[in-house]
């Protein structure tokens, strides 16, 4: 643990709360909080400020801050911008402690917001407040009613209490995700809407959320995060501490993306080092909010499925084909029942419907409910089989039997159960779902919700794997990059690892290349080493396949000519045996400048860009990390001796990289390594064929430590 | 056209119905259809039929179908199954000329069942009468209130009359269609559903719908073709008269499917040759009731749209990216507004707003719904955008304001709009679907929609392309099949089309094979030619890279002796020149019991398995199918000189595929013909490297003439 965060405590649970700007108008953004408030019950004292009036719906208003003259801890601010920092200013003098700055007009809109907002930050760090926002939507309590936001989601809603919390980077999206999962009867812990987070940030939300016994699922919406090192371990610690964070990114789509530079670049744009952060540390990402509502109703009501084994129960055949077509699909089984389950299943059936998984308990159900009563019953612990998925479809009239039976036979068993209703009634779905047992409306959306579950449950056993990772930082930006030849960059690699290169010999001349024969066996690769071509492939700078002396000795001058012409720095001229190349991998280290130097391992080759299969993590990796990257391609069987081809010694391979990886994280002069190919020969070795370094030409001016985390001011009550 | 439909107008139009087994009770099999109908106000007569009763349901009642004495053209059957061939045989007696049989213990139930199944098919073909089922859930035309179905679906709906149409082969689907649909507020055509289909069949139904002046959308839920030529047909020429075909299959998981022997019969499987017909004619298919209502409501209201432009209106900035992440990945573009447009919207806007694509009109609309007004009315008729998708969340206060805005800017423009609106007022919803803009709840559902409605449009035009062809038949199984060596495959593919072979001699002796060697430039391939050794690369049957004369012939006699030891039939040693490859497709032509001959191309090599990419089609196809089939491959553009590479001819390639095809499907002797590899070299070539074919040994003892259809009875009323 070595990024800080602000404790939201005192945002969260205030004793008493002071709204400046306070209005009349339980409509208005100053006044619906204390009309949310007041509906809600809120415990602690509420005191408007409004210099104009003497009562504000019904509570006694007051000039200014600093004429309450009681403790406030909470300050909301529904002010004009440039109002704001003087508010602020006299609430920490009156000893508040926590603002929640709904005003716009901030850095959101303009240079001189952008300042304003910049002071209001230094201004509470300084005093050691806490600020959400500005143009935030606020926060909310459920447990204690602490309504801090002006959300319109409010409005209808009776609040429900429960394990679902949510942080958002967007107020909007706050919005409607309030009113879906209380449209859909989920209950709520904390929900956080950061604003533009002069403040708390979407970081420390989830620090909170991951320590607050309330919640129990983490809900988030993101679209740019700033603190990636502290993000990153909020997360990790809520997921390895059994707390799902599910989560949605906008902006996953290239349109408008710049076109990237190296392949390794290519493979790597901005959402996708976002996703290898959620990947690698068991963030789940959903699109929509829908998706996200869907999947947290399964985890909240049922346990996870402890593996892929499902048993389904229809009523109808077909429905139940489309469930096993589905769940197939999302990477589960629908094996058979065992043989004990069997017989009791046959025990419990009419004659003319078998045991099989999908079980067919056919259309017969209607005219006698019992039968479905009695092949739950049966089912029993059914112990091949990890989780049930029940399909229904209409039977209104038989719908409370149906749904009894279901209750009895599986509430609180303690195995997955999840129930497909097509045209539910909804009286019956609540019955159903206030015994844990949730309902969906179609298939897709329950066979999504248990996938997703699973990738929770996978995501969980990541994170706790990680926990005390000391993880390499970020850098800010260099002022200046270098690009190193071949021969250079070998030179890096060789010195933290025991990858292998082509049996070679580094020449000046002719003359010298022509000795270099005593030592290589023809045919040769002859390659221009110029820090000033590096893509030297393109520009004349590789001859493949020089079989003979005065063939080899001619290239060698004309690349000389080459590089003479073109006023290249030359390193020499690299002369290398050439090798059976059966299959080509890409290694690329990098610097991500939000989360930290990275490794990407893909397939390379010439359709590397027709059919992308790449792995990408943060650095440090441990060599087992490595390896199930390079056994997580889809073409990872051709890496070892898939039908008879070549083998290559992966493992060894991945401690290569690991070590490596560990010494491009810890010299921060190093930019970035690539290796491409990588080849796998046909006789089953792994030989870098080319590789490229890019370096810092000076070091950085605040050069970080590892596991710092550079850029983020310590939090006001950092321990 | 050549497939012969039965004739549904008397089935679906009946003057007069007898329902026989009429019960007085309204929730019996029996007694539903007749409470429906006349709840609903069936204008035509209603004859129960139930010899204990003398009215039934307030209606008189006949001891028996003879005692009606008027004329019925339509018998409902809801009886015991052994009683249904009497009752369908007295009513063909009276002059009943269609049958809907409710009774199950039929095919379904049992081989006595099944005896009598096809007794009552033979006796309704012979009469030239109609017979829907047994073991079915009935038909419903919703315009007349024809309601021969006793499916609880009807119970609690009010009917609406509109231009979907459904046929299920599953009673249960059927009616949770129904449920759905109506829920939904989506007008119905005619439901049929077709049980056992000892007559009527789905591709029957579909032929019906397509020629229906009230249906304008085909749904269909299918578990098992039995006449696949029918099926195709039918729903070619609905799809090409613009009624689209929206369709699941269930079954498509590989759950119990057995392992195939070749490797084109590894990549055509059971659900991929059905999946082959959708995609090549243009039915779309979809994976759950939910998804095909989803699409229906956007093509029965909106105009399909003419291209990929969307333009994207959003009241949260969040989601306005979020929409345009799942449009971009749904396979939209999301180019900016032109130039008129933009100042347009620049006069509509408040200043900090800018006039993007996605146009983020921000939550300010909450306090001044006249900006969506304004900026709705700017967009005028963009014209570089096909279509336009709105999002809105919650605002419940001002949400008449906003559907009132959405109804002038957009009803009726002849552009597709779509709604997205996250909370959205109930009563706003069926206002703005009343004015046909369709409000979808989540943004995933509506992209979903629209990139499955641009589906339908490419799938009209597939169909408008395939008007007319004379289709190759299936033939019935082969009793016994016989594999040809490779150079006699070769004779096969040689006779009917111009594809390259490596330059080669056929030898049978080593002094032969040294002769060769003034022809043949070395190194060779070696390899032994005999009918009992089709995987001959498995069995030492093949050698590479033979370069020398003594070699040659010691290999030579090593292959006779292999022969000789394992007692094979020899037709030679070939002796090939070894080609460079660069790349390998895989082409298969093979016969598919239900749909016919067809042609498979896919991407050859090692990993074919590890990520299989290839197309597969019915035959005959046009050099330009063949062409498009080789180019939707992922990995196409490697054979087209992808990065400087080798670049294969392939429109030359399709036209010899296409050739090679005609044949095959014309030549009933041959099962199979499999090319693979067939190499693209590295100076361009695109040479057969193996072959293989599979004969009939002898003709079938029933062979089908192309174009025919074979298996099927003519249709009882077929012109």
């Amino acid at each position: 643990m070595t990024a800080t965060f602000r404790t939201l405590d005192v945002l969260l649970n205030p004793r008493a709360i002071a709204v400046v700007g306070a209005s009349s108008n339980p409509m208005k953004i100053g006044g619906r909080p204390i009309a949310y408030m007041k509906a809600q019950g809120y415990a602690g004292r509420i005191y408007p400020v409004n210099p104009r009036a003497d009562t504000v719906q019904g509570l006694p208003a007051y000039p200014s801050i600093a004429a309450i003259g009681a403790p406030v801890d909470l300050a909301i601010v529904a002010a004009a911008a440039p109002a704001v920092e003087g508010i602020v200013r006299e609430g920490i003098a009156a000893g508040i402690r926590a603002f929640v700055v709904f005003s716009s007009g901030f850095g959101e809109f303009s240079e001189e917001g952008a300042a304003m907002q910049a002071r209001l930050r230094a201004i509470c760090d300084a005093a050691g407040v806490l600020l959400l926002g500005p143009n935030c939507l606020g926060v909310i309590n459920i447990r204690n009613r602490v309504i801090a936001s002006f959300t319109t989601a409010m409005e209808d809603h009776a609040l429900i209490e429960g394990g679902f919390g949510f942080v958002s980077q967007s107020g909007a999206l706050g919005a409607y995700w309030l009113d879906m999962v209380f449209q859909r009867g989920i209950g709520v812990s904390s929900w956080i809407a950061t604003g533009n987070e002069a403040g708390i940030t979407v970081s420390d939300a989830i620090h909170h959320l991951a320590r607050d016994p309330d919640t129990r699922v983490i809900g988030c919406y993101i679209e740019d995060i700033k603190d990636g090192p502290a993000f990153r371990e909020a997360a990790l610690s809520a997921i390895a501490a059994g707390k799902p964070v599910i989560l949605i990114k906008s902006g996953r789509s290239r349109i408008g993306a710049a076109a990237a530079a190296s392949h390794t670049g290519a493979l790597a744009g901005e959402d996708e080092r976002y996703q290898a952060l959620f990947d690698q540390i068991g963030i789940v990402r959903v699109n929509a909010l829908s998706e996200m509502v869907s999947l947290a109703r399964l985890i909240l009501m049922q346990p996870p499925a402890s593996g892929p084994n499902v048993g389904i129960i229809s009523v109808s055949g077909g429905a139940g084909v489309m469930l096993a077509d589905e769940l197939d699909e999302a990477g589960f089984a629908i094996p058979p029942f065992d043989a004990d389950t069997r017989a009791r299943l046959n025990d419990a059936l009419p004659g003319f419907v078998s045991a099989n998984n999908p079980l067919d308990v056919t259309g017969g159900v209607a005219g006698d409910s019992g039968i479905f009563s009695r092949v739950l019953d049966a089912l029993g612990s059914a112990p091949d089989h990890d989780g049930f998925v029940l399909f229904i479809g209409l039977m209104a009239s038989i719908s409370r039997d149906l749904s009894e039976s279901l209750v009895r036979a599986f509430a609180g068993r303690g195995k997955q159960v999840v129930v497909v209703w097509i045209g539910a009634p909804a009286a019956v779905v609540r019955e159903l779902e206030a015994h844990g047992l949730p309902v969906y409306p179609d298939i897709p959306e329950a066979v999504r919700a248990m996938r997703l579950a699973r990738e929770l449950g996978a995501g969980r056993q990541k994170a706790q794997r990680l926990l005390g990772t000391e993880w390499a930082a970020p850098l800010p930006a260099a002022a200046a990059l270098e690009t190193r030849s071949e021969i250079r960059a070998q030179e890096v690699i060789r010195a933290h690892s025991s990858l292998a290169f082509p049996a070679q010999v580094l020449v000046q001349t002719p003359e010298q290349a022509a000795e270099a024969l005593s030592v290589l066996t023809p045919p040769l690769a002859v390659k221009l080493q110029s820090p000033d071509m590096p893509h030297k492939s393109e520009h004349g700078g590789v001859r493949l396949g020089i079989a003979d002396r005065d063939t080899l000795m001619r290239t060698v001058r004309e690349m000389r000519e080459i590089a003479g012409t073109r006023r290249l720095r030359l390193d020499g001229i690299l002369l290398q045996e050439m090798s059976q190349v059966a299959h080509e991998l890409i290694v690329g280290f990098r610097r991500d400048p939000l989360f930290g130097p990275l490794l990407l391992i893909g397939r390379g080759g010439v359709e590397v860009e027709l059919r992308p299969d790449c792995r990408m993590a943060y650095l440090p990796l441990t060599p087992e990390a490595v390896l199930s990257m390079l056994r997580g391609l889809a073409t990872a069987a051709l890496f070892e001796g898939y039908r008879g081809g070549p083998r290559g010694d992966l493992p060894a391979l991945a401690r290569s990289l690991a070590d490596l990886g560990r010494a491009f994280a810890a010299d921060s002069t190093i930019e970035e390594i690539e290796i491409n190919p990588l080849a796998l020969t046909r006789d089953g070795r792994l030989v870098a064929l080319d590789a490229l370094s890019l370096h810092r030409v000076a070091p950085p001016a605040s050069r970080a430590e590892p596991g710092g985390t550079p850029g983020e001011a310590p939090g006001p009550e950092a321990p």
